[in-house]
């Protein structure tokens, strides 16, 4: 999983608790950074070839695809791939999933219905 | 609805299809974008205020708090209080609401198993 990444450590966190939650039932899943915070995804892509991981697939925890979805990450992408001997697949973002959708029609429901 | 923006127009568009899915529902919910996009949250402030709105909630479609909500939102909040006689309440962003949690775990899950 892929998140932004903020200079505010409070971000981080909230990723960081996410990704505990979710390795309770998929232990492979780890969580990287684009930018400003650690772990980047070339030190987990790093980290997983040591393991002996051959196949990766990042998935963006971003609400849309923009610049970053779009060039930045693509580009680290090419980097990695030109350095290791794996196969990386940029997923799409969880903000293209109708489940997502459907928990954020929800919560704005909820919000403007109080 | 307040949204990040990006130089990158597929980031709007996707925010736009989800506010006119959820403008069926909840005709009040407005779009407005942090930076890099239009309309801003002053901008949608303001034409508020002149339909007569005295109240506005705004919830961050941010999946965590990280510099932008802690301190850029709060001072943009802060010059329009100044500015206008309304209140403005700064809402959780919809990454901490359960429901937003589970369906990124869901998904998380499903890709992972493919």
């Amino acid at each position: 999983m892929l998140a932004h990444g903020s200079s505010n450590a409070s971000w981080s966190s909230a990723f960081e608790q996410m990704t505990s939650t979710l390795r309770t039932q998929n232990p492979d899943a780890e969580l990287a950074f684009m930018e400003l915070c650690e772990p980047s995804l070339q030190a987990v892509v790093k980290a997983g070839v040591a393991e002996g991981y051959k196949a990766f697939k990042v998935l963006p925890l971003f609400l849309a695809r923009g610049r970053h979805l779009k060039k930045d990450v693509p580009l680290m992408i090419e980097q990695l791939l030109s350095e290791y001997a794996v196969s990386i697949e940029l997923l799409a973002p969880i903000g293209e999933h109708p489940e997502l959708r459907s928990a954020i029609e929800k919560i704005v429901g909820n919000t403007l219905a109080n």
